[in-house]
């Protein structure tokens, strides 16, 4: 499918999937997306998973959360048109788009310490462009944009820093996926854990974000890898991808932590939070190994919550620290993961439990709630 | 002075401030000190510094306090008799008792990743020597040891793995500062923080263990070292040790985060926490900059309590951490620091304000409390 546009053409028009309130199901519209101004890019998306920060966002807890808006930011897309003064990506490019962009000048990625580029943050904050508007409307009404992306419409419009340019050969249907989810569980070993072979490891949760740290823990050599979860449905699946112990809290009357400080002889190397539990979160650096144990929360706790420990846990030598999307800059490091996953480094497959087009989105909403799928992915070209 | 024994001989008797209960003033006692054991020293105490924590014991407030006790972990001495084994160190060393000791065998030596021997933790915490005795004693009762040291005292004894043997043209009077504060603060900003050149440091409170902190950045060539006291007559000797701005947090109506946020553009490099409060030591971690600051927790907080903070202070590139004894292996790199102070890499001076004989050790805690002094040195040979 190739974009055939009439002379003066300002938008064009497609399916999308709108969240027009918070607490409601999503809706199908056809949107009006503007096309893209200078430093812009019009992607018509392929492929997009379905996130839980999707349905947090749709929840109305989050407090950033902005309605109507078009959720999804877990997509593999095609570049369609880019506007004035974009050099890094053309008409043709497959693209995974970015909730954390890379400008590559700010202070941030300046730095070299972090991947949090902050160039575009504020404007995308309040589900809009950065030149302070949005590109999707209907009737004329604006629609806003969510976490930069909006993958849950056939086209969208990102600025190109927001877009990692990755090998062509690589399935969108499946690379999507390293657009969240399974680069925030690997990263967040890789990258920000720097686990070492013979590490020990605890990853507590199991959905995509766990069993991507799981897959990491494997790839960095980890010698123990325990996988923790009250569904035990999650077991086989983890322990396929290289966990060495699962473990369901409820199965025992001692706390947690102790349980897998008896299990390591003092506690794990490292730690890797994946809920979003702020509970969870204390166990995960209570039991890690005094003197050296660190443990990275991953998961997004709802707003206002707190997480507390007694200082003396820091002092005797844990480390509490954080990552987001795995630490990873999105266009200097994804290539490379697409790469690694062609290369055969690590499969997605195991991941993709439900795939479905765009028509039947809020069943992979409701998927999701029942603990059914690991991740649903909606192919929004099907009809291409 | 040497230590001259009569045949058949099994104790020798000296002076001592003995804490008897808690709350009540130090009292000096003649008391009983056997000789060292299989692996065990008898040190003669030059000098000792006299440290909060004594005072926080003291007070009644540490859970692992227990009486009667002869306080002090900050001292300096000679070695007056060895026991059965010793090989690391032979009569006539000048060495500094460790808190923490260094045994090279442990799990936690083993891992090169800590400090915090485990080799004599348990029987330490008790007040006692590794094969659960004490060697102090008064008419046939036992008088505890205290954080394995007992630098209140003429003649201590201490396990091998328990001293760092230090070169013998160091004054002893102002190098048993390095047996806890200097080396703690120094430590936490070298060793743990591993500050680098042009880093922004905050340092929440000026007494010892903050302006070790302070010569410890000015060390690693910090660009920007911010004192934070409520104690302004702390002000002029920070400065003079390398704090380009000192702030008092009463003198704002804004919180010292937003503060300090405002005054580093978006917060430091490194932050921490010299007081115990946790209060602070939130205030230290929010003060960090987003993406990568880090926050090193020195203070020792009250039994029971907790420091908190929303998540997202971590998920978005701040690390939280602690340090016991600056990270350094006492028996391994204290020589080392000796040698950089015999070479004038940094002073001790400015830390003494007083010193005073075994006699008027109580007066040292009033002018702690009191907040006059920075630290009192005890002379405990001051009749030699």
């Amino acid at each position: 499918m190739t974009l055939s546009l009439q002379p003066g053409q300002t938008s064009i028009r497609c399916k999308a999937a709108v969240a027009w309130k918070a607490g409601a199901p999503l809706s199908i519209e056809d949107v009006d997306v503007e096309l893209p101004k200078k430093g812009e890019v019009l992607v018509r998306i392929v492929a997009s998973g379905v996130c839980h920060t999707d349905a947090f966002t749709l929840s109305g807890d989050d407090p950033e959360g902005v309605f109507p808006s078009i959720l999804g930011h877990e997509g593999g897309g095609i570049v369609e048109m880019v506007g004035e003064g974009v050099t890094s990506v053309a008409v043709g490019d497959h693209v995974i788009p970015l909730y954390t962009a890379e400008c590559r000048e700010c202070k941030f990625c300046q730095s070299g310490k972090t991947n949090l580029c902050q160039a575009v943050r504020e404007t995308q904050g309040k589900g809009l462009m950065p030149d302070g508007t949005s590109r999707f409307s209907q009737n004329g009404k604006p629609i806003y944009h969510y976490m930069g992306c909006s993958t849950f419409s056939e086209y969208t419009v990102l600025p190109e820093i927001s877009l990692a340019k990755v090998n062509k050969t690589a399935p969108l249907e499946e690379v999507c996926l390293l657009g969240c989810g399974v680069t925030t569980g690997m990263g967040a070993v890789l990258n920000t854990a720097k686990v070492q072979p013979g590490d020990s490891v605890a990853i507590f949760g199991l959905g995509g974000i766990g069993l991507s740290a799981i897959i990491g823990a494997k790839m960095a050599g980890a010698g123990r890898i325990i996988g923790v979860d009250i569904n035990t449905s999650k077991f086989e699946l983890a322990k396929q991808l290289g966990a060495t112990d699962t473990i369901n809290p409820k199965d025992f009357e001692q706390s947690i932590t102790d349980v897998i400080i008896d299990m390591t002889d003092g506690g794990v190397d490292f730690s890797f939070e994946c809920i979003g539990n702020v509970d969870v979160m204390r166990q995960a650096l209570e039991c890690c190994h005094k003197g050296w144990g660190e443990s990275v929360i991953i998961g997004v706790a709802g707003a206002g919550q707190e997480i507390s420990t007694r200082p003396f846990q820091l002092v005797t030598g844990r480390v509490w620290r954080g990552t987001a999307f795995g630490g990873v800059k999105g266009r200097t490091e994804l290539p490379g993961i697409v790469e690694q996953y062609l290369a055969g480094d690590f499969d997605l497959h195991p991941f993709i439990t439900h795939t479905m087009s765009l028509g039947q989105i809020n069943d992979a909403f409701d998927l999701m709630h029942e603990g059914k799928s690991i991740r649903s992915v909606v192919h929004l070209q099907q009809g291409d």
